[in-house]
């Protein structure tokens, strides 16, 4: 039989009508001839009540007992779901993670998958069970403890089950029904997307796009897992959602999919480095040692000719605004200890970062042209810009952010299917 | 080392303040130089609400799925009692049921124990670990499965381990400071026993000494695990509580070791009954199917002698009050039937049961008489009157309760050490 993957997040099992209502939806595919994998999250709340207790018992917590405890909300889902089921006539049992077993390295907190033999749960399915309900975020290590998976874990899990299980689909239901053009808050005529392609999903997502976890993107896209997402909180049907999906399955060919932001940016410039070889290393390896995460990096040649000796080069680059007091002080230590040396240090917390993201760039030309047209028609001034294979960043003036989005929504008229 | 198995129940792990207060008495046992087993129940109301969530889920529920949601409460006090360990410097880790593993039957919500293999537990040991915190109440079922032990499992899962483990003691931590001679709140003069017999506890837990259940009482008798029973909320040492052990090692010599008593006892006779052979079983076997439990008979002669053609008999027996209506109907129908002849059933709901236990009894004559003494002194009618090898109970009226406990206390001055 085809066989589904559908995840559940925390607020769509939130309490036992919600849970009644997502087995609904189950329930729906198995009438369409799925046998159908559920992964389920902790009903919304018990996750933090339960690493409250943790956390106020002790400080420096030993992780292994960490997920002993935190992974006990995702089982009561799991059990609460397999009952449901079961009222409904349809054949489910629960897995928690051992029981699969979700094999997993002993990185407790942020363990990754080694392996989902699927011995157990066929040999159900082939016993007449339609859904296993399997407990997200969690595995078990080669020690015999209980792991978890870290933020997003229960995304990675579904994609994981999918890609083990073959599964036709991997269905993410959510708050929210898909994918938008951009964030509908910002422009009215923001337009959900039918598909979108992983490359694409990834650079929305690490631009604030907050649906899926990146790291369940990337899963999905190694091995090609195609993902729906989709609201638990509307009817559904075959058609709703966004689907996630390798490029080949995208039809449409318009350069640009979506408009990306991200509110909390820092612009930090060094002024008149003294450019020799080494130099970039000698500036971004204390920000890594910080643990800063630089984003957009842009080198200037002021003054003098490049390579030449004597000459200085201003720097600049993004940091996400919280940083800025450690990347400072990364900086000017550097610079008291002889590693670098500059002129001075200016930090422009007030900006913002806007991205268009489209594989259509690929084969398309002038979509830079356009963008940057759009945005002086507006009169707003672009800082840094930097591009990489499907997507184009600028960082401009925070008070322009929503202007610059709904500037650039239009004149790629994203609106429009 | 010598080991200890250490039991708290809900109310003692009720909160992180009381996980933190047994965690104490656990180190206090460490530093006496002890390795510990564990054994904790669920956060008091927590298995409450997994229960309500699954009975709302689910009427006639799955038991295995059940089992999965309910065991989850466990896990997360033994989680939680290892931290806190942890944080005093105490070597400690969790276990989960499948995780020892505590085999058990397959009979989901009434498991029993096939084996607890030591191997796991002592490798930890062996490693400079001092306490393993095991989740009570639980186990896993040749099939994989979680199951739970039902009613008092936690209390059975410390007796299994002490024996397992061939502890020195198994101490159970509760609400109260220990086994007392009579209930406290009848009469003021009950004293805390230093030891008791296991036959002795039996008596009186059946009774209705609701200190420790029967089942985990009958395990430690078999096993001759020496239990001891204290309270979580006081200071207690090396000769707290109240020590449950074999009679061996109990050397005072008192006749009666303590008065039960049973509020809700109802009386039943069958007047007239035809007295020919297999009458008894005629009338308890009817009662059996309606799983009425009975307890006190007796057979009374009327009218003719017994044996012969066309005698009559009336039958008493006592029976819990809220199984009357069942125990009535049962009887009725067999009537109908034709199964039993009787000419009337009386039913007297207003009694109660009052006991004396004690293993010196065995040893002592004329308790009995001192007893009837004692309660015809206060003009208390005795209705019933059942004997035991060490227990001689009688069924009188419900007022006269309080009374004649008060009375047998101070007859067999058991205010005495």
């Amino acid at each position: 039989m085809p066989l589904l993957v559908m995840k559940f997040g925390g607020t769509s099992v939130a309490d036992l009508a919600r849970i009644e209502n997502a087995a609904q939806k189950v329930r729906a595919e198995v009438a369409r001839g799925y046998d159908v994998i559920v992964i389920v999250s902790a009903m919304s709340g018990k996750t933090n009540e339960l690493v409250g207790w943790v956390e106020t018992t002790s400080k420096l917590y030993d992780a292994r007992e960490y997920d002993a405890v935190v992974a006990s909300g995702e089982n009561v889902t799991a059990g609460l779901m397999a009952l449901r089921l079961q009222e409904m006539d349809v054949p489910a049992r629960s897995w928690q993670g051992w029981q699969v077993p979700i094999n997993t390295t002993s990185a407790h907190g942020s363990a990754r998958f080694l392996s989902i033999p699927r011995d157990h749960i066929d040999a159900k399915f082939s016993e007449g069970f339609r859904v296993a309900v399997v407990a997200g975020f969690q595995g078990i290590s080669t020690e015999g403890r209980i792991t978890t998976l870290g933020r997003g874990g229960s995304d990675t899990t579904a994609v994981a089950f999918a890609a083990a299980f073959g599964a036709e689909r991997c269905d993410i239901y959510t708050d929210v029904d898909g994918i938008y053009t951009t964030d509908p808050r910002i422009t009215g005529k923001a337009r959900k997307l039918d598909r979108i392609a992983f490359e694409e999903m990834l650079e929305l997502a690490s631009l604030g796009a907050k649906v899926l976890q990146t790291r369940s993107v990337e899963l999905a896209m190694r091995y090609k897992v195609r993902l729906r997402v989709l609201s638990s909180f509307e009817d559904t049907d075959e058609t709703s959602g966004t689907l996630v999906c390798d490029e080949e399955e995208i039809v449409e060919s318009k350069a640009v999919s979506g408009v990306a932001y991200s509110r909390d940016e820092a612009k930090m410039t060094l002024l008149d480095v003294a450019d020799r070889p080494g130099v970039a290393s000698a500036i971004f390896g204390p920000l890594a040692d910080a643990g800063v995460n630089v984003d957009m990096i842009v080198q200037n040649i002021s003054e003098n000719l490049a390579g030449h000796s004597g000459a200085t080069t201003d720097m600049t680059f993004s940091v996400p605004v919280n940083q800025v007091d450690r990347a400072r002080k990364a900086m000017e230590d550097a610079r008291a200890a002889g590693i670098v040396s500059y002129d001075d240090l200016v930090i422009d917390t007030d900006v913002a970062k806007v991205s268009v993201v489209g594989i259509g760039m690929r084969s398309q030309v002038g979509v830079a042209a356009r963008m940057f047209a759009a945005l002086a028609a507006e009169n707003v001034n672009i800082k840094v810009i930097a591009t990489s294979e499907i997507k184009i960043s600028v960082l401009i003036d925070r008070k322009y952010m929503e202007l610059a989005v709904q500037a650039l929504h239009d004149a790629f008229e994203l609106e429009k299917a």
